[in-house]
């Protein structure tokens, strides 16, 4: 005899766990099934910037949702630390985009016209402000609202709350396969048990190109390996985050400063390599040249789920089954974690939702450009 | 368009890497398909006993199939690290098992009728040897032949030997699910990839029950949990390995003392509890009192793949597909994982077989046995 | 030719700096010297209670002074992260004190005489704010200002902002003695350097017993052993601090319970034992006792300094040298660090001190008790 | 009361060790006191190359002793294994010297003249034995003897031997000076207790540079910080070990494969830097170009002491004082620990010395050469 649930999440890292508590929340039973451990993948490799102006460049239905998520922050960091008692490490001092010509400072200041809490600072009151930072740049462009989390202390104070909550989260639990007995019902398969759903949710990033493919759509998700380290100085003053050319040096709130990350395509390993390394250090010593001498602590690396066009598939199965998903996030799935578990939990309670959102993450959006 | 093998093997454990080293020296190309990392599960867990005299209990085709696996290590330790460059950490100090009453020791001397290499040590004679053990004990009994090995340096050197003779291992690819297309043809389905090969070696330990499942065959793999401990001390001289109730102290070739193993049934969690270590200590601090002052230095746990009657199924599937199974070793993997390297090998290649073992380590035994 | 600083600190853990971040504060220059890495002694054992009421049962200067440290995280919380960017986790969620019996029921109420924000809170009570403890209590104490830190991120913002404001942190630099070269001249000596320094503070825990003998001085700090356990479960909700019968279970906010303490004099060894962490389990599982399936995730040890009285030294050399101690803070130290670091800077800048404390504290308080 | 010692050994790292198991083993009284943990200095941070034959380059009383040394291995690996139940992971693959120029091979055939088990090997002789080297070497010098050990095993091999020989062993304890009671009575003061000892061993590696300065000799011990890392691969196979430009890639019977070392002068710190780690990347990628897609596994640093000529400081205080020295060894610390533990015995126990080797590790040597 198989448990019953409502929703059945396959995949428990960030994304997936904040789908659990916002369905927790509404009393809806949940199953998490996690084929490791829960946040083990993507999740921890993250460096957990909330970088919605310094990552996403048009003021499109994209854009506007990761603001929305990064705002969501600011109340989820209560709810889940009196909850779980787990603290997010929320911090909110904002990011600097670097500019070492001015060309490049051309375009930085262009961003201003739409975003208008951004800042353009001059060479002399960005170094004021961080002494380290290199004395070749130009200037820098200000984002107040670009903080940081801790990303496995998110996943964890979601996984918390939603197993408190009600939800049951089952690790070292892989899903092999979905199987539809009725219309609203469904069995996941795993190698410890079986789980009957009325509803699915795919949330399992990389590993989600594969129900894809087993359900015959389109989609794809590919992974992009992204190596990071991380050091720390005594020495080193460092209060925002710093992001230039790909890469940044976010200041933690456990002394560390956190350096990536590489992009590397089809390459599914989860350990970074010499050459990974070796390429990151080259390009973050001439924007803090300090850090040559900083201590090195760890280095590790990540798979970021990348859709073709570089935007998650939020959304519901296309021929209208109960299976929706919720993946692709690629360099986005911490910031875009909280908005995209209250989106799902709308989609399954049939709520109203922003049809811009809808048609912006739709599953088939790429299918249909395809054919005009 | 899908690479093509003679042979997939599912499962990057010491069983599956001992298969495909097996081939790959006889020239059959080989996949292996690994959900994690290399040797990360039960392998890693395991303390690494040689323990043919001592886990087994009748001189019967189990038990000669076990002796063959021991005697094979003493050739393999060299092939091995000649190829690989990787020491397996070979011990062969012997094993003692001890009685605490007279009762216990009349139960041992019973198995020496069978086994001619068994010795009987008075108290004296074992605490001469071993003086650090417990004062109550009535005596022990000495196999010599039961060594130990360090079951993760022997996974990585079949890993890479393997590897170097020119099998592929691929890591974090987990297999969902088997789809025959021909007589020799099938396909085999994870997140990343499709590999198409003639035969297929299931050997992925408790994960493998699924595929018995998948396959519609009625036979069964549950996980038996085993939560294991190290200490270190500079006064605590042991050589030999410690067995009483279960549980045994492994004096490793890098100082640590390992402790083993709790037997928790259907739980499916890889980290130790709170009960079980104290369980552990508990039940080992009578047989060797100093280790209460001994360093704790990690604690940590794996899951044992059980069959219904404790021994593995080694075979092909019963209607002639050229699927095979190497799987359930339960608390004996390493100590068979040899001898199972070279009965999958005979098995595909079509060579002579011992029936004895054909018959003990059959998938449909039981099916067999329940007929009766 | 040495370096000079107006005050050398011997000894790198919270308390040395903490007293290097109030002297930096005040322009004074100081030299840190660490005879191994920063924080990693008492500081990165204990379990970071700031137990004013819970740990110290007079109403005493001892316990103003205790108070007034707890007063004080405060504000260092917020200036410590502004100039460190380090998050000290600090968590205010208070404590319990339970009571398994009406005697122990009694004794703990009547503590809520001289301290009026102590409630008695009831079995029920209790259990509907914590519901994992224990069915046998019969009610607990409420303390809402026992909140707890994270010393070892505590010590590290003391560091750092110390050396941003220009205190030297020299690490693997043990003192082995000090001299006297004039009225406000010493030289510190160590393998790699001699430094020079008109005020010498002694904060190096169980290791300034040592000066105190080298300095023909008659008191004694002696280690006081204590070993510890973290775990986790998504199962428990546990938002207070617990503490019974000398043992604790804190939440932090990183979602570990830690599990402490056991206190085994005169061992000077840094790793916990199998005796030890038996002894912890056992008497902390008639406490919360779902903890029995709690994930065991780490062990470790730590040295406490204790003095004859279990109170600290903090004062000046008795015949009126410019050396300082700041030491056997014993079960305290995490609690007490902010307001030794204030008191010993007034010492030495010669402000007006609490004349309580002075004597509290003073170094021969208890040969004139001797003497008696 | 202090206890009473025959000798007492400043410093428990490989050379301490040493020492005390040869000392043990003839009966003498032993107390080994280590400032941190056994082996945690510069003995954990070696790769443990053997390189008498690589390292030195005259055939003088340096080589002669190494060569000693070297050999002694052969019969430790037995030894040490049967009493201490420790494997030292010896392995006698032997070591390729590169060159990369004509230049080059012209200089390393030279050393062929003296060392008549040397072999030059072409080109394609050196690729077919190692076919992951840089295609463009023009040969290489083969030193058959030049193998490797693990030295923390070998440390901890000759401690638990010591300690079960009845030596004592004290670790968390800096010696922090030496008083001269009498004659053949000297005690040492450490935090913890005073022992009294008749012959002092100051064997503390480039912490001993502060006892020369207290006993008034002018002799030096300096740091140089090594960094080294660590990867593995799959594909690359390596069996010798490969040395150029004082870098180093040491197959180890585990499967990592060690990569040496950078060389920086008085920086005492114990973490590798940013810095260091490219620098050795940059070094070793073209020597080894595969190495590049290798797994980067962990990184660290560890202080080499060297003194005014690089060779070690082995022999008796100058003016007949019961205070030896075995300290300085510099990049051959693991290779000299045999013989200088045989040497430092026969010192003490006034038994008959080679001349060469008083005169070669005297530690006088300098001075008189600085008079001349």
């Amino acid at each position: 005899m198989k448990a019953k649930y409502d929703v059945g999440i396959i995949g428990g890292g960030i994304i997936g766990q904040s789908i659990a508590y916002q369905l927790a929340k509404e009393n809806i039973s949940v199953v998490v099934l996690e084929g490791n451990k829960v946040g083990a993948g993507a999740t921890s490799a993250a460096a957990g910037m909330l970088g919605a102006s310094s990552e996403l460049e048009n003021n499109d239905a994209f854009f506007q949702f990761a603001k929305e998520s990064q705002q969501q922050y600011k109340t989820l960091r209560h709810d889940l630390t009196n909850l779980s008692q787990i603290n997010i490490q929320y911090v909110d001092k904002g990011m600097y985009k670097l500019a070492f010509t001015e060309q490049e400072a051309y375009v930085l200041k262009t961003a201003m016209k739409e975003h208008h809490s951004l800042e353009w600072h001059s060479k002399q009151q960005v170094l004021a402000m961080e002494p380290n930072l290199s004395k070749e740049i130009v200037g820098g462009l200000y984002i107040p609202e670009d903080g940081h989390v801790s990303p496995k202390h998110v996943c964890a104070a979601f996984s918390k709350s939603a197993s408190l909550l009600g939800a049951v989260i089952v690790e070292n639990s892989p899903v092999h396969s979905i199987k539809k007995l009725g219309e609203e019902e469904y069995i996941l398969f795993t190698n410890q048990s079986e789980y009957s759903c009325s509803h699915i949710v795919i949330a399992n990033g990389v590993w989600s190109d594969y129900f894809f493919k087993q359900l015959d759509l389109e989609m794809k998700v590919k992974p992009v390996k992204g190596e990071c380290l991380a050091v720390s100085s005594e020495n080193i003053s460092l209060e925002k985050t710093i992001f230039y050319d790909h890469c940044y040096i976010v200041p933690k709130g456990d002394g560390r400063l956190v350096v990536g990350a590489t992009m590397v395509e089809d390459d599914w390993s989860t350990t970074p390599t010499v050459g990974g390394i070796q390429t990151l250090i080259e390009k973050i010593t001439p924007i803090l040249p300090a850090i040559k001498s900083a201590k090195l602590l760890e280095t590790w690396a990540g798979l970021r789920p990348q859709t073709d066009d570089g935007k998650p598939y939020i959304g519901q199965h296309p021929n209208g089954e109960n299976i929706y998903f919720a993946t692709g996030h690629y360099r986005n799935g911490i910031l875009l974690a909280p908005k995209t578990g209250t989106m799902v939990r709308d989609l399954i309670l049939k709520r109203k939702l922003n049809e811009d959102y809808v048609k912006a993450f739709s599953i088939t959006r790429n299918l249909a450009k395809a054919a005009r």
